[in-house]
C-alpha cells in the first residue's frame, strides 16, 4: 500500500501520540520501538499519525535526545531494509519534542495539534497519552491534560499508565480517585506488561479453544497443585531507592503474577472480545480467593540487601530492612471448583536461576497394574512457560499424555516440533506437545498495538486493580512486622527457601541456618491450666487457646455421640468465637458433623441474611465450610412470617418447642458462650428482667447497644447444659476479667456470674492477653 | 514349667478343641500346626486341653489319618528339638480322631468330653469348634452343636467358621439368620484369614502409636490416593468348581481388601482392645462409603480361564462365563475427612507378579525452589506391606522424607536397617524407615490364639460381613451382565489393565486388543432434537439426556444471574430427578450454587427428616454435595410448629409469601417437573380442585396415593414460570408419552396437560425408553 493514501487518511482521521517523558529509560528501551512498530504496522490503512516526545527539558535540549533514541530504532523484522529506510524516514519526520511541564505547555501543545490538523484538514481521531514518569506525577499530568489537551468530542483520548498503582488498597484507592476526577476509566490504560506477554494473553484463547479437553479436568478432581513462577537470578542493587518501599509482593506478586492467575482460574467467559465480561468474571474470581495472612506466606531477604539499602537510603549501620526480596504464597479458592487446589506463588531476586512460569500439575489418575514407571502412568501438566530457564522462548506445553491441543491459530501461533535435549520441569522436552508464538513480539509493543485498538482487556481496570489490592493488603500488613529469612543469593541457597504446605498455611521446609532474630520466642509458652471463680480454667496464647477448645469440642461431641448419638451445641454470637469457628471448620477434619445440631446462644432481631446477624456469621464462618444435614441447623426464629421478633409470633416459644422436641432434657451437651467488656453473656444484660421467666428457655431482652433487641437463650437454659465453656480473649477484657476474678459467687452488675451449671462442668478459656493484661 | 503343675490346671479349667473336618487340606496345611502352637504356648500356664479330630470317617479309617498329619507338625522355632519332642509327645497323647456325622455322633462327643471331666475331676473352661467344611454345612453342624454339644453355662462356647460367608447380601443375611437361630453372635468366630497377618493386625496400633504425627496428614487435604492391591501369578485352575460362583469381587474384594480398607481409614477407636467401639467405628465407616456401581469398576478374565471353565464344569464350547478373574474399582468415602480421595482396589489372577500391599500415597505438599528432583521434594507414602513382591517380607514402610515412626512394640516387631538394593513402589528400600514383625507367623496360627484369647476384633462380625455385601452387592449385581476384558496373562498383560478416573468413575486406560462383545452399540445413540405436542422436546439414552438437561439448567443459570444476580430453580419430588441431582452435585462443578435458590414444587405432608420427603431426597442427594447459601434453600412449610399441613398454620400462604418476596414478579427462572404414570404432575392430580384457586401460587392437595396429603405449586405458578423443563424417563412411561402425544391441548384427564408456560418456553426432557418404549 502506497503512503499516500489521501482516501483513506480522510476516512479514519488522524491520531497524536503523546509519550510523557519520551527521553526516559523506558521509552528508550521500549516505547518508542513500540509506536515506531505501530506506525508500520498501520501506514497507509487510514489513519495519519504525529508523535510527541514530552520532558521536562527545553525545546533545544530535548530534540536531539529524542532523535538520538529515534535514530537507533530497529527496522521490524517483517519490513524489508529498503522499505524499512523510507518507514522510518517519514516516522522521524513526524515526531516532535515538546517541553511537557507547565499547565502552559500542555495548552500550547494541544493548539499545535488543532493548528496542524487545521493546516492539513484532517479530522481528529484520538491523542494517546504515554505517561513514563513516576508514579507520584500521574495525578498532576493527567489533571493537566483533562484541563487542557482533551480533543474533540468526537475523538477519543487515551492515556498509558505504568505501575506502580499505590502501594496498598488504601493508597491505590486514593490514587484512584484523584484520577477518575480528571479522566473516565475507558480513557485510561494501566498496563501490566504481563499482559502484553504472547503467552499471557494466549491464556483464555487456549482454554476456550481446549474447551472440550479441559472442562472435565479444570478442577480440584483432577488438579493436584498450580505453580506460578517468576524466578530472576539479578537482585535489587542501584533501585533500592525504588525497591525498599515496595518488595517483592507489591513488584511482582500482587500484579503480574496475579493476572497470569487469574486468567488461568477465572470462569472461561461466553465471549472472548467481551471486555465487561471478562472483567465481570475476573472480579468474580478475585472475590473467591480465600483470605491470605501470615501464616500463608514465607518471605526471604538477600543477604546482601540490607547491606545496599545502607548504602543506598544513606542508613546508618544498624538499619535494618524488612523488604522481602523472595516471597512463597499459598493462595487458596473458595469455590467448589478449585476448592482444595494449592496455589504456590513465589517470586524473588538473586535466585538460581531465570525462568518464569505457570503450571497446572494434574493428579496422576491411573492405576497402573503393570509397570507404574510407563510415561502413561505419570502425572501429566500444562505450563504457561513465559521465558528464559532451560527452555528459553515462550510457549505453551502440555504433556503428551495429557491430549493433543488444538492449534486454532490465527497463524501468529506454531507448533514445535524439534526438541532440544533439556528437561523442563521434570519432563523431557520430548514429553510434550509444544505450541510457540511465531514472531515473539516484545510486551510493549503489544501493549502499544493494543492501546491503539481499544483492547481495555489487555489492561488493569480500576475494580480488578483494587480488588487484587484488597486481596493483598492484609498480607502486605501483616508481613510489615515479620523479619524475612535472609538468604546468601545464587545457587548457595540450596534448600534454604523451600516452603511446604501445613493444611492451608504454609512454612519453611527446613530450619533457617542464618537468621536475624529468634522469632520461636513466644512459643515456649504452654498452655496453662488453672482455677478461675472455683472452676477449671484454660489460659494460652490466643491461637493454642483456640485449638485447645476446638479439640476439648471434639472430645465432647465424641462422647455425647457415643452415648446418645447426637451432639447438641449451642453457639454464642460476638467476636470471640470467630477463630474457633474458623478452626472448627478448616481443622477439624475428624469432627462428627453429621451427628452435631448447631443452636444459637442468642440472636439480634436482625434478618438472618444480614451481616450483623449471629447466624450469618456462624454460617459464614462454620457452617458453609463443613457437611452438616440442614435439619441439624437450628437458627433462632427472630424473623417469623416476615416480622422482628414480634410478641404475638412467640419466636421463643417456638425455640423452647424445638430444644425441648430434640435435646434430651433439654440439656445441651455444649453451650459456648463469650462475655461483653460489661459482663453480659449471652444476650443477658445487667437490666434484662428474668423474674417471670424461671421456668422460660427461650426470652426476647433488650441490650442496651443497637439492634436493641434479641432472643437468647435463659440461665435456666444455660445452667441445665452438661458442659459451658466462656471464651474470653483480648486485652480489651483483661479489666473486666480482673474484676470478675475479685467477686465470689454473683453479682447483679456482672451477669456472667450467673453462669453455675446445676450438674454440668464450667470451663473459663482465656487468653494470656485477656488474663495478663 | 513343669507339664503337670496341677494347682494352675485346678485353676482355669478345661479346654475342648474340636476341628470338624480336622483330616481335610486346611487343617492338614494350617489348622493342626496352629493348634500345636497354641498347645506349646499354653501348656503350663494353668488350662489343660483335649484336642478332637472330627470327620465323615468312621474311627478306623479316620484315626491313622489324622496320626499322619500330627505326626509332621513342624516344631516351633522358640522350642528347642528336645522340649518339642516332649511337648509334641503330649499333643499326640491329647488328641483323638472322632466321627462326626450324625446327631448321635455329636452327642456321642459331648458325653465323652464330660465324661473325661468327671474322671480326671476337672473344671470345663470351654469348648472350640473350628468348622473346617463347606459353607453349606455350617447350618447343620451349628444346630447339632447347639442340641447336642454345647458346655455347661458357665463354660464358653465358640465356633470359628471360614470363609465364604454367602454370596451377596441376601444369602449372608440367610445364613446368618439359620446361624443365629443356633448359635449367639459371640460364640461365632468368622474367620478372615487376612486380619491375622501381622501387618494387617498392626495397622490400628501403629496409626495410634503414630497418631500425633498422622493426625494432621491422614486426610483429604495431603492424602493423593489410596491403593490396596492384591496381586496374584496362580490362575484358578483345578478350582473353578467354587471360583467360578464367585470370581474376585467376592473372593478377595469383599472381604480381604476391604478390611485392609477398612482398618486404614476407619476412626481411630480411642480404646483398641475395645472390641465393641472397634467395631462401631467400623461400621460407621462402611456406611460412609460411597455407593459403588458399574461405572466404578473394572473387570477381566484371563484369557485361558473359560476353557478351563468349560472343562471343570463340563460346558459346551459356546459357554461363557463372565467371571471376572480380574477387577479393578475406585472407591469414595463420603465425609469430610476423606472426601475426594481416590481408594484403588485391585486384585487379579494371572498377573506379572504376586504381591500385595496397601499403600497411602501423600501429595507433594513442598514447593521446591531450587532442584526439585531432591528427595526432600519427592511425594511420600506408607506402606502396609503384606509380603512377596520385591521386598518378599511383610513390612510397614514409611517414606523417610515424611517422619520416623516410633516404634512401641512388645518386643514382636523391630526396625530393618539393611538395605536389599531393589526399589519398592517407586522409591529405592534405603528411602524407608522399616519395621517388620520379628516372627513372622501363619496368620492361622495368630488367629488360633486370638480365638482361644477371645479376640472378637480379629474376627468379622455379622454386622460388619452384612455391612460389607451390602456395599459390594449392588455391583456384584451390575457386574453379572457385564462381559470382562479378555486379558493373555502374565507380562504379557502389558497395559491391557491399567485403568484410570473419570470424575469418580473408572475405565481401562487403553482400547481393548482383544474382547469378546463390542459394548458401545449403544453409544451410537445421539441426543436428539424434536417437537413434543407442539413445544421443544430433548430425546436421549437416560444419561445423555439428563447430562443435557444438566447442561441447559447451567445455561439458564448463567443468563438468569447476568442478568438479575440470581436464579430461581424449583425442584419436583419423585424418582425422574435422582438422577439429575446427582449429576448436578457431583459432575457440574461450575454451578453457580451461591446465586442459585431451591424452591420446591411440591412436597409430601411428612416432617422433611424423614425418607419419604421430597426435600430430604433433594437434601441427600443434591445440597449436602454441594455448597450452597443455607438462606438461599427454601423448603416448603408442611410441618408449622411441629404439625403437618394443618389448614390453621397457612403454610401455603406462607409459602407464596416468601415466593413473592425473592422471586421476581413470582415467576421461577426454572421449574422441573416430573410426571405419574397416571399424567399428574406436581402435586397436582385428575381429582385436584383449581376452581378457586386461579390466584394461588401454593395449595394444599390430595394424592390418590400415600401420604395423601400434599402442598404443590399451582398451574397458575408452574405457568409463570420462565422456563418450564418436564423429565420423563423410562419405560414405565412409554404408554403414556405415547397417549400423551395424541392429545392436542389440554386434558382434565391428564393434569401435565395443563402445564402452559403463559410467556416462557416449555421442553419436554424424554429418554429413548420413555419414548421408543
Amino acid at each position: 500500500p502506497s503512503i499516500n493514501n489521501h482516501e483513506a487518511k480522510k476516512r479514519l482521521g488522524h491520531v497524536t501520540v503523546v509519550v510523557v517523558g519520551g527521553t526516559g529509560d523506558l521509552a528508550r528501551k521500549y516505547l518508542w520501538q513500540g509506536f515506531f512498530q505501530l506506525y508500520a504496522d498501520q501506514i497507509g490503512k487510514g489513519h495519519t499519525f504525529s508523535f510527541y516526545g514530552g520532558g521536562l527539558s527545553p525545546t533545544e535540549k530535548g530534540t536531539p535526545l529524542l532523535f538520538g533514541i529515534l535514530k537507533e530504532l530497529a527496522c521490524p523484522p517483517e519490513l524489508s531494509a529498503e522499505r524499512c529506510t523510507l518507514v522510518k524516514d517519514q516516522f522521524l519526520h513526524l515526531s516532535k519534542y515538546h517541553q511537557l511541564k507547565t499547565t502552559e505547555d500542555y495548552e500550547k501543545l494541544s493548539q499545535q495539534i488543532k493548528q496542524q490538523l487545521g493546516q492539513e484538514g484532517m479530522v481528529e481521531a484520538g491523542r494517546l497519552f504515554y505517561l513514563s514518569v513516576p508514579a507520584f506525577a500521574y495525578a498532576d499530568i493527567a489533571e493537566k491534560i483533562n484541563n487542557t489537551c482533551r480533543p474533540p468530542s468526537d475523538a477519543w483520548l487515551r492515556v498509558v499508565l505504568e505501575k506502580p498503582f499505590g502501594h496498598d488498597l488504601y493508597s491505590a484507592q486514593a490514587l484512584d480517585k484523584k484520577l477518575s476526577d480528571q479522566l473516565k476509566e475507558k480513557e485510561m490504560y494501566r498496563i501490566d506488561h504481563y499482559l502484553g506477554k504472547k503467552v499471557v494473553s494466549k491464556i483464555l484463547p487456549f482454554r476456550k479453544e481446549n474447551k472440550k479437553l479441559l472442562d472435565p479436568i479444570w478442577n480440584k478432581h483432577h488438579i493436584e497443585r498450580i505453580e506460578i513462577v517468576l524466578k530472576e537470578t539479578l537482585d535489587a542493587k542501584g533501585r533500592i531507592q525504588f525497591y525498599d518501599q515496595y518488595g517483592v509482593i507489591r513488584d511482582v506478586l500482587q500484579n503480574h503474577l496475579t493476572e497470569v492467575m487469574t486468567l488461568m482460574l477465572m470462569n472461561l467467559p461466553a465471549n472472548l472480545s467481551n471486555s465487561m465480561e471478562i472483567l465481570q468474571n475476573k472480579l468474580n474470581f478475585l472475590a473467591s480467593l480465600q483470605h491470605v495472612d501470615n501464616s500463608n506466606a514465607v518471605v526471604g531477604q538477600y543477604q546482601a540487601y540490607n547491606g545496599e539499602v545502607q548504602e543506598e537510603l544513606n542508613k546508618t549501620k544498624d538499619y535494618f530492612s524488612l523488604t522481602p526480596t523472595f516471597a512463597g504464597v499459598v493462595i487458596h479458592v473458595d469455590n467448589a471448583q478449585y476448592e482444595g487446589i494449592p496455589i504456590f506463588m513465589t517470586s524473588g531476586k538473586a535466585l538460581d536461576e531465570r525462568v518464569s512460569y505457570a503450571r497446572v500439575l494434574f493428579k496422576n489418575d491411573v492405576f497402573c497394574i503393570q509397570d507404574p514407571n510407563n510415561v502413561q502412568c505419570k502425572s501429566k501438566q500444562i505450563i504457561f512457560y513465559l521465558g528464559h530457564g532451560n527452555l528459553q522462548y515462550p510457549a505453551i506445553l502440555i504433556s503428551k499424555n495429557l491430549f493433543k491441543p488444538e492449534l486454532v491459530s490465527s497463524g501468529d501461533w506454531k507448533e514445535v516440533t524439534e526438541y532440544k535435549d533439556v528437561n523442563v520441569l521434570g519432563l523431557p522436552l520430548s514429553d510434550y506437545y509444544i505450541q510457540s508464538p511465531v514472531t515473539p513480539r516484545e510486551a510493549y509493543c503489544e501493549l502499544i498495538s493494543h492501546v491503539f485498538f481499544g483492547r481495555k482487556d489487555s489492561f488493569i481496570s480500576a475494580e480488578g486493580l483494587l480488588a487484587s489490592w484488597a486481596f493483598w493488603t492484609p498480607l502486605l500488613e501483616g508481613l510489615s512486622r515479620v523479619f524475612p529469612r535472609v538468604y546468601p543469593g545464587g545457587e548457595a541457597n540450596g534448600n534454604l527457601l523451600n516452603f511446604q504446605l501445613q493444611g492451608h498455611q504454609v512454612a519453611f521446609s527446613h530450619e533457617a541456618v542464618v537468621n536475624i532474630i529468634n522469632p520461636g520466642a513466644k512459643d515456649n509458652f504452654q498452655v496453662m491450666q488453672g482455677k478461675y471463680r472455683s472452676s477449671e480454667m484454660v489460659s494460652a496464647w490466643a491461637q493454642e487457646l483456640v485449638e485447645r477448645l476446638a479439640s476439648d469440642l471434639l472430645l465432647a461431641a465424641e462422647e455425647a455421640i457415643r452415648e446418645e448419638g447426637q451432639f447438641h451445641l449451642a453457639l454464642s454470637g460476638g467476636s470471640s468465637p470467630v477463630a474457633l469457628l474458623r478452626a472448627l471448620a478448616l481443622n477439624l477434619y475428624t469432627f462428627p458433623w453429621r451427628n452435631t445440631h448447631i443452636w444459637q446462644v442468642d440472636e439480634r432481631c436482625v434478618p438472618h441474611t444480614e451481616t450483623g446477624s449471629n447466624f450469618r456469621s456462624i454460617h459464614d464462618l462454620l457452617l458453609q465450610h463443613i457437611r452438616i444435614p440442614y435439619f441439624n441447623i437450628h437458627p433462632m426464629p427472630v424473623h417469623l412470617t416476615q416480622r422482628l421478633c414480634v410478641e404475638e409470633d412467640g419466636g421463643p416459644a417456638l425455640y423452647e418447642k424445638e430444644i425441648n422436641k430434640h435435646v434430651n432434657g433439654s440439656s445441651f451437651h455444649y453451650i459456648l458462650l463469650g462475655v461483653g467488656q460489661d459482663g453480659h453473656t449471652a444476650s443477658l444484660f445487667q437490666d434484662t428482667k428474668l423474674e417471670n421467666d424461671e421456668e422460660r428457655l427461650v426470652i426476647l431482652t433488650e441490650s442496651p447497644i443497637k439492634p436493641h433487641q434479641r432472643m437468647s437463650l435463659t440461665f435456666t437454659a444455660i445452667n441445665r447444659a452438661r458442659r459451658v465453656g466462656v471464651l474470653i480473649m483480648g486485652k480489651s477484657k483483661h479489666e473486666l476479667v480482673s474484676q470478675l476474678s475479685r467477686i465470689k459467687g454473683e453479682s447483679s452488675k456482672y451477669p456472667i456470674t450467673k453462669v453455675q451449671p446445676k450438674t454440668g462442668t464450667l470451663i473459663w478459656y482465656i487468653d494470656y492477653d485477656a488474663l495478663l493484661g
